[in-house]
This record gives structure tokens, C-alpha cells and sequence, in this order.
């Protein structure tokens, strides 16, 4: 006979979910009410001015997507590609091969332009595809790629793209909330972000917003998007203008509490303050792993302060560290993807959890869990540099 | 400066989302764990264990897709419909029109087989369209249409549909929890249902279920599913078998862990018990809205228990009727939807939601606002009515 779930307390420090503030946990049990219910719609307008404040934007066309992230990303691809379009894809990582899945699968052709993963994207061979390819039609691209750590210049990108006649879709999942995201600054097009990671709500919603341009086009299609469940112009008929509100799908209404709640939060910390946070106990972080001997894959100036990817000693057993620090720590953190799979850890520091008490557990955690496994570490010296590093 | 948001307590009997069993609202509060701790993927398993319970089958491609309702309805044609092939789909309502637009976006041909609004899907019509179309691949209709309250014979259109070897798509949003729902006795192909109407939780999963002759039909395309997020292909990479999960999406995990507690509920209480208080309340429902001269828009034979789409009497002013119930008596009931706007009410009695009380809430509320409304009424005689039913 199956009982009740009760989830062991685990502190998240991985590539996300990342840990969740209490407030919007209890926010989630608030009681349910109408999808069409006039205060519903009300609260619904709240968190479009919301998204619009986290993502810098004055884009009417912002909201919550009723899925996860790699939804959101769907919702992009299949409202602004259409078959026969070109376009060119920066891929440093899993995400950018992810957005090629997307567009083939929309019957477009995606040029690859491929950089080191672990590397920002490299504009200069971005622009030279854009020139290879006039026809191109959008630029996609990760800003901060949850796989390997690094931050790309989504300011120059967008440019890029503008002075090429080319729309723009970005991935922020990661960025949001955690370092500047400035959509209406970079003249981005179509972006998507997650709510699990520096929003640090639960997973489950994909946050999105759109240009006036790219309004235009999906406005101007001579067909219909092949997905119905993420046809913008269906979708808007719900989250539109207007105290009427069509009814599309039934909304997640309780998890819109949730990224409420979480928005709110962001907001009352204030933007700056969040991305002075994260770079804050990035900082302690790094100083305690240097003691370890732990280097990061991705060079200091574009190194992503809540997702910090690291390549372990050599010999080190990777999946025996990693159980070590759940079983005795209840301590998550990543493990590596595609390449750098059984080569690197990925250490989040993300929205919430991106505190001073994290940064002392996750260094003494690994030390403890390191000399465990017969490293030469002098004991306490990780923990020592973070706390001085604090303090600096 | 906007503040956290407190929903007014409400009761939903409506279409849908219904009233949600506080013990899930807990369930949704309970501190997050990563998508790939192995805690997590134990409650997958036992999720999967209990939905094959809910749907009465052994499919071991069953499992909740990570987004409303309308993305279960497309998950299923996206993995089963190719650019070129012909579904049958049996319209008696708006989600048969729904099905039209997937079919179409996935670039098949629908062939329309239309009934009455309120009226179940007639068989024979059914027949001579597959005995029209002998290229049909799929059969797609909806167990209980939740815009109109009618219940079709999902048995003897999957028997249909098997003998003209097509393969079936059936809709069990509203029926799941709620009526008897038997998918290997029907031999049903790809089910899809929701979570927030009989199953009483939150909306934003939809629990799928697919036959292992569906199964192979995915296995053998030859080409991608034009989704990339709905692809059973990968899902069942994170949802299959095995304690090695592969990361597809980041799953909804505190949502999940509503959906657990809501099947949980519905396992203690049992399937024939559970159908069997449907059928009581809305037996007692019916009685006491007789004494308010309002008439079924069903047939009784076809009545759905758990949605009970009603015709109100001449000259009510249907949208003051429900602003009223909303604002008195914080009770939701829904609207018309199509050509029933404007013309009906659709009163659930869903999940947690159909029970005693909810019964008399509802006839009490709706006698007191129709006498302000003026009508003519012997105030008390609808509870009255309904007390006897149930002492009966």
C-alpha cells in the first residue's frame, strides 16, 4: 500500500531546481480558485508587470508559459520559425543543440556555429555565418549555458543579429535573476527563461517575452503554429489586454501563486542587490575551491556566478563524492553533461540559495567528503578562505 | 509596490479546476528535491504504479506529461499522427474541435464526424465513417465532454475502431476518478486526462497512457515528432524503466507530489466507491434542481455525475446569477462554452469537490439568488429535495 510522500530535506546546489524560499512553498498551498476568475485575472496582470520588471522589458508580450522551460523554448522556435527558414545557432553547450532539435523539428535548416563548450560564443563567427547565410531569418543563442557555466555577450549578439535583419531568441533559464538580464537594452526578440533556477521557484513554468517585431511576425504568419498548445496568438487570447479573458487552457493556477510569490521577492531585493548577491558568494565559493585544488572550465571574465562548473582533481570518483554529499550532507550538486560528463561538477549558487551559509556548507561538505576519500587537504583551509573572502 | 497574493477561499463547481483536497495543497508545499535524486525517481515509480491503477491498465507507457491538458491531447497526436494521415474525430463538443486543430497542425487530414451538442457520440455515424475512410489510422473522440456533460460509449468505439484496424485517441480529462474508466477493458490506444476535475489536484499535469500497439506505432516513425517537449521517444528516456533516468526536462517535482497524494486519495478511497459518490450527489443534485424548474441539457442515460451542464429558466440574467454566487456565496460554477453560451450553467461536482455538503452549498445558494432575482420559488424546497435523496 503506497503511503504519503515525504521528501528528505536536501539543500540544492546543483544546475537547478535550486533551493526553494519557504514563502513560495507555502505559497503553492494557497487555495485554488477559477482560472477565469475575475481576481485570478487580476493577479495574472501582476505577474506580467513582474516578468516585465525581471526582464527589463516594456514587451506587452510577456508571460509565464503553462510548462518548463524547454516548453518556453518551444514556444519561440514554432511561433517564428516556419518551414524553409534558416537560422543560425550558437551552440557552446547542451542548449544550443537542444534549439537545433527545435528548429529542424519546425522544418527549418539550422546553420551550427560551434564553440568550445565551456566558452562564451564567439561573435566573430557568428557574424561571419550571418554573412554566409543573408537569408537567415533568427539568431539563436544561450546567454548563460547551464551546462558548462559561461556567460556569452547577449548584448553584442543581439546587435549582431539587428544589423543583419535577423530576430533574435534567447535562452536566459539560468541568467534570470542571477546576472543582468536587459532585454529591452540588448533589443532581444524572443526569450525564455526557467523559474527554477535564480527565481529559485519550483520547475515547472517558462517565463517569455516578445519584441513589438517579433509580435509582428508571429501576427503576420500565412499559417498556423504546429503547436496548438503554445500558439502565441491563441495563448494571448488568455493572457491578453482586457478584463475578458478566452479561455485557452486551464492555467497552473497554483503554481502561478508560486512564481508570483518568487517575483515578488526579486523585486523587493531589487535587481542590482540580486546580481551583487550571486557575485558575492561566487567569490567566497571560488576562493575556498582554489584551497582544494579545484579549477573552473570557464576563464574569469565570463564565468557565471550561480552555476559554477569545475573540473575535480584527477582520480577523484566522481559518483561516490556526489553520493557522499547527499547521503551524509543531504547536499546535491550537479553532475557534468554531454563532454564533461565524469569530468566536472556543477555547483549552483542560484536565487536563494545563493547564501553565505550555503557557501560554508558546500566547501566544508567537499573537504570533509574529499579527505574521506584520501586527498592531502589541510582541513579547514576551504571553509578558512570563503569566511575571509566574506569578510574582505 | 505589489504584495503576496491571498486567494479568496472559494468553492469550485465548475468545470474545473474543482476543489483541490487540502492534504495535495500540503503535498505541493513540501521542500523541493532534485529531478534526478534517486528519492525522486522511487515517487516517479510509484506515480506511474498508481496511474495505472486510476486508468485500469497495465500500459507501462503511462505517465503524467509535464503540462496541462491540452498538452496530453497533443502529446498524443504529435507521436501518432503523420503529415498525410487521415483521423477520424467524432465532435459533440469544444474538445473535438480541439482535436481537429492538432490533427491539422500535424499536417493529417481530419474527417469530421458531428453530433449535437449535449448528445453522446453516435456509433453509427462513427461506422460509416471508417467504412468510408478504410485509410483512417486513428479514432479520436472524448469520453465525457466537459462542455456539455455527455458521456459517450468509449467501450464500443474502441471496438469499432479496432475492427477497421485503427488505432484510438480518447479524451478522459473529465471522466478520470470520476465515472468508470477502463482502458485495457476498452483496448484503447493513447488516453489522456487532466488533474484538476475528478482527481481533485491542482491543474498543470496531464496523466497519459498508451497502449503497446501505440508504443510500437512511435517506435517505428521514421521521422522526429514535430515537438521536441512532447516526443515520447525522450520522455520515456527520464519516465522509463531502470533507476538510470536521462535528463529530458527539469520535471514539475512539487507539482508531482501533488499528483501523488491526489492518486493516493482516489487508491484509499477505490474506483467503485469513488464512481459511486459521483453518482449519489449528483442524483441528489439533480433532484433538488428540478425544484428550481432547471432541465438537463443530457439525456439521463448519458449524464456525466461530476459535470452537470443545465439549461436555466427563460429570462435569468446568466452572468448576474453567477457574479452573485461568486460574490455571496464565494461559490464558482461555470458558464456556458460554444453555442451553449448564454444559455447554460455547467455545475461540477468533481473529486473532493462531490460531496454532501457541496450539494446543498450549491441548491441553497442558487434558490436564494434566483429569488432575488425574482423568480418564483417555495424557498427551501430544492435542499429539501435533495436531503431526501440522499435519506433515500
Amino acid at each position: 500500500m503506497p503511503a504519503s510522500f515525504h521528501p528528505p530535506v536536501r539543500t540544492l546546489m546543483g544546475p537547478g531546481p535550486s533551493d526553494v524560499n519557504p514563502r513560495i512553498l507555502e505559497a503553492l498551498s494557497r487555495p485554488t480558485i477559477g482560472h477565469l476568475d475575475p481576481v485570478f485575472v487580476g493577479l495574472m496582470d501582476e505577474i506580467k508587470s513582474l516578468l516585465q520588471f525581471a526582464f527589463q522589458t516594456k514587451n506587452a508580450l510577456t508571460l509565464p508559459v503553462s510548462a518548463p522551460g524547454s516548453a518556453g523554448m518551444e514556444t519561440c522556435f514554432v511561433n517564428l520559425v516556419s518551414p524553409g527558414d534558416t537560422v543560425v545557432i550558437a551552440q557552446n553547450g547542451v542548449f544550443g543543440g537542444r534549439m537545433q532539435e527545435n528548429v529542424e523539428r519546425c522544418g527549418g535548416t539550422a546553420v551550427m556555429v560551434k564553440d568550445e563548450w565551456g566558452t562564451a560564443v564567439d561573435p566573430q563567427k557568428v557574424e561571419d555565418a550571418l554573412k554566409a547565410n543573408p537569408a537567415a531569418k533568427v539568431l539563436a543563442f544561450v546567454h548563460a549555458e547551464t551546462s558548462t557555466g559561461a556567460r556569452s555577450d547577449a548584448a553584442s549578439l543581439c546587435e549582431l543579429a539587428s544589423s543583419h535583419d535577423c530576430l533574435t531568441i534567447v535562452d536566459t533559464v539560468t541568467s534570470l535573476g542571477g546576472i543582468e538580464v536587459d532585454i529591452d537594452g540588448w533589443g532581444a526578440d524572443a526569450v525564455y527563461s526557467g523559474t527554477q533556477k535564480c527565481l529559485s521557484c519550483v520547475p515547472g513554468l517558462s517565463p517569455v517575452t516578445f519584441s513589438e517585431r517579433a509580435a509582428e511576425v508571429i501576427k503576420a504568419r500565412d499559417h498556423r503554429a504546429q503547436s496548438w498548445f503554445l500558439d502565441l496568438e491563441l495563448v494571448m487570447s488568455y493572457w491578453g489586454e482586457g478584463a475578458q479573458r478566452a479561455y485557452h487552457h486551464t492555467a497552473p493556477i497554483n503554481a502561478l501563486y508560486g512564481l508570483h510569490e518568487a517575483l515578488l521577492i526579486l523585486h523587493e531585493e531589487g535587481l542590482p542587490e540580486a546580481w551583487a548577491r550571486h557575485r558575492r558568494n561566487h567569490t567566497a565559493l571560488a576562493a575556498g575551491l582554489q584551497t582544494l585544488g579545484i579549477e573552473f572550465v570557464v576563464d574569469a571574465d565570463h564565468r557565471l556566478p550561480q552555476l559554477n562548473c569545475v573540473r575535480f582533481p584527477d582520480g577523484i570518483d566522481d559518483a561516490a563524492v556526489r553520493k557522499a554529499l547527499l547521503g551524509q550532507y543531504q547536499l546535491e550538486i550537479g553532475a557534468g553533461l554531454g563532454p564533461l560528463a565524469g569530468k566536472v561538477w556543477r555547483i549552483g549558487l542560484m536565487g536563494f540559495a545563493s547564501n553565505q551559509k550555503n557557501v560554508l556548507l558546500c566547501l566544508g561538505a567537499l573537504e570533509s567528503v574529499l579527505l574521506q576519500q584520501g586527498e592531502k587537504l589541510e582541513a579547514g583551509a576551504a571553509v578558512a578562505a570563503a569566511q575571509a573572502s566574506f569578510a574582505s
